[in-house]
């Protein structure tokens, strides 16, 4: 990067505060014109800093810290010592985990935006490339692609034959896209997923396992993140969809035509088995496992390492394997550790009883 | 791709159905000369497909299709009212999905299939290669090696020293193989799979985990295929072995000396600890784990999530954590869901027992 | 490697029994001239061979071996038929497997040390490189990054921008390290893993999940070993660490600001939540989860795929899930298989209450 990028990119990541307020919906108490170009935790924060408590506790802290703004509630603002907060500027909210996530997200630099297409990167004469680019050394685009304006790949990306990328897409290192797959706006990728790989489909007879040809694509619709070294199949006829807004964790599976709805949460080493259908705002607790097949309807949440067998209803609350509902699987596990003592009752009732018919 | 070449892939995979009746061994009934280029589900099919019926169900909607051919089941066929098909040529079996599953695999390119070495790729000298190879941009050999003939490396693979890779392999993107790992026939590789990565040995005392250096390899044999993101480790001395036609998912650990049988089935995110032997046409259910140092024996099957610590007899099918027979396992659960009601019993009886030693 | 390369490495490889006795503190009994160049097991063992004996049972087999030296415990030696040993040098110890740990390290080659800087890398100009590096075809080292003395970059290693990493480091191939990670000394890396992902961070409200941008990095101190796929997230303010001489097996996610304590050992397909710490010497088996917030004590061991829901004290051993100690589990597991006979009981209380109420 030139000195003149690097300022270029430094001054569009200082913004007045007004203008963060703007741009969140907060409303601001205090000075607007305060110039800030990072947010973070209270004890990192230096003289241009926008920080962020959401707990009372917390706030003494933050009127201590270097950090000039603090975002927070009306709620913990209206219990503040009017005599502490005066040197401090406020953003106000009831939400004040979405204004710092907007406003951090603001006052952060797109990792890899080196808006330059790199004469390392191997890119087929075929293919279509928008504008604004960042091409990273070791990148590999097949033939057929399209790629859209703003989109990011980082070094040792491979985009397969007839891939579309969307715009303002960020894919971390060694981000592997296969053929035929479709990425719509404001993907992010991390490092070492797999999108389109082969679903897991044979035919089975005496001389062994033939392979079905998957025929398939994968769709990931605007606005989802997917995490490192996760890998999702290509549906075996017809596409595996995750939906608009959705947020995969790392090293989760997903096989082929599963659909996951729009601004479901995936923790960390889920695995859905084939053709399963995930509603809207899904959550799936860390090693949580999804047999085939089945829907889990909108709102559905499975505790960690919940093994799900059944469909569900909206908004229904499970956990254990195989997975119930969450109330209930809690008193199954707490009778059992009770179950010692229940076999001692039964062999003292047994004694009892012994007694009395001997009588 | 030139136009010629394209031209030529496409003629490759158009066949009249009297030879894909011969290829996969299926009767024909109706026109031997129709022209067929690919295979899919009723949904997608057109004027030149191949489709698929193994439940009466669906027989309808194929004959209301364009598939001008129709794999299905003597059954089906009989079963079939004669004024409904008289469009409609049949290939005949007992078996649909094999032979569906062959013709699919006949009309279906081999993806990265581009039968040119790229100048972009990064070939040791010492390396020997095969005819008629495929191998992109971004593809690393290092020295001592053997590609065999039709093998296929796509973008990003990276072989390893002292390799050797047999004819008819495709290593998707980004594969990493290992040094002196072997690779025989026909053997499918998903992206971003690791096979040869040191096991996890080392020697413990007061100054902490010292590494005892992995000397094994590991070998792959004829038609195996493993998923995205597995991680194979080498042995500690002597292989760890994928035996012949074995099927592995994405996301699996297979430790340092496991042996796993010819043509077994291993579901994603199973994982398999040390020195453990599957014997042929084991079956490991999704997120599986098997303990190290026991021995599966032939046809044993697993459910998803079982958690198996010792060895099992022909045949056995178990499920759990841990492992038990599977009948056994269910029953136990069902006794869990009792339990509830049972503790009442159990509180009622010491009551009227109570009642009866009072009078 | 030129011919003379191979040599010189063969030549580093080749040691004096004495020198070996010396490097490992184990007793030499026998020849002390005698010349080794591999560790191996019995099997595999030439006539320059170190090899190892840790049970007496494989002692036989040992000394009717091809190799002229065993590494065995005094205890093994002490019972030993003097008729028998005549033939064969011993390093004797009371911990073989240390001893022979570092016997076979220093008698095998380190993997890809090439000592050159392949000209097929791309490496930026502003990166601080050290002495005697072996950087392979397809690397990419970013800009503002420094790479110790001795390290090894393996094929399509991918350095992100601001890393640091020490001397004597081997990063097997594919290995990726995002922006701002740290990597002390010593440092193995096996293939496909990614160190410092985003984590997963996400402010929520009606209108989605808003990404919080994660702004810690990870370091890795001396002496850790990671395993191949696994992934670590960077802290979303502050570091993720894992601590001095812990190793991590294959496809382990250690999440953003986890503490992994020095010396740990943490078995294959292990997920850890975020902020979660770890004390030194602690254990995971094989698919052992671990939730986030919580504090396991300096040796505390939770068994394979136990489910790690509080905080631990020192030395604490768990099992199960939710886990729970060890000891208590395995009876819960007994009573449960016990049940079914237990509702028998029940049920025979019921009927023989009822015979003597109606008497």
């Amino acid at each position: 990067m030139t000195k003149e990028q690097e300022n270029n990119q430094k001054n569009k990541c200082k913004y007045k505060i007004a203008q963060i307020a703007s741009l969140t919906g907060a409303e601001l108490k205090g000075q607007a014109d305060i110039l800030v170009d990072n947010a973070c935790g209270v004890q990192e924060s230096n003289q241009s800093s926008v920080t962020f408590v959401d707990q009372k506790d917390y706030l003494k802290q933050a009127l201590n810290s270097k950090a000039p703004v603090i975002v927070s509630s009306y709620q913990i603002y209206s219990e503040l010592d009017s005599k502490l907060n005066s040197q401090k500027t406020f953003l106000l909210t009831d939400n004040p985990r979405r204004v710092y996530a907007l406003a951090a997200a603001a006052l952060t630099a797109r990792p890899y935006q080196s808006q330059k297409i790199s004469k390392k990167a191997v890119i087929d004469q075929s293919a279509k490339l928008g504008k604004n680019l960042s091409i990273h050394p070791g990148v590999v685009i097949a033939e057929n692609t399209k790629i859209g304006d703003n989109t990011i790949l980082a070094p040792g990306v491979i985009i397969g034959p007839e891939v579309e990328i969307g715009a303002n897409c960020l894919l971390h290192p060694g981000v592997i896209i296969e053929r035929d797959s479709i990425i719509k706006k404001r993907v992010i990728i991390q490092s070492g997923a797999v999108i389109g790989s082969d679903g897991f489909g044979y035919a089975t007879d005496s001389d062994g396992h033939h392979k079905i040809p998957q025929q398939g694509n994968v769709i990931i619709e605007s606005g989802v993140e997917i995490g490192a070294n996760v890998t999702i199949d290509r549906g075996a006829s017809g596409p595996t969809i995750i939906k608009r807004g959705s947020k995969l964790d790392n090293l989760i599976q997903i096989a082929h035509n599963v659909e996951v709805g729009e601004e479901s949460l995936l923790i960390s080493q889920t695995g859905i088995a084939g053709s399963t259908k995930l509603g809207k705002r899904v959550t799936l607790g860390g090693q949580a496992g999804v047999v085939g097949h089945i829907e889990l309807a909108d709102q559905t949440t499975a505790a960690a390492r919940a093994m799900v067998t059944a469909s569900t209803k909206k908004g229904d609350f499970i956990s254990g394997a195989p997975a119930q509902n969450h109330r209930q699987a809690l008193k199954e596990q707490a009778y059992l550790r009770r179950l010692p003592k229940y076999i001692e009752k039964i062999k003292k009732l047994e004694q009892k009883l012994k007694e009395l018919e001997s009588k």
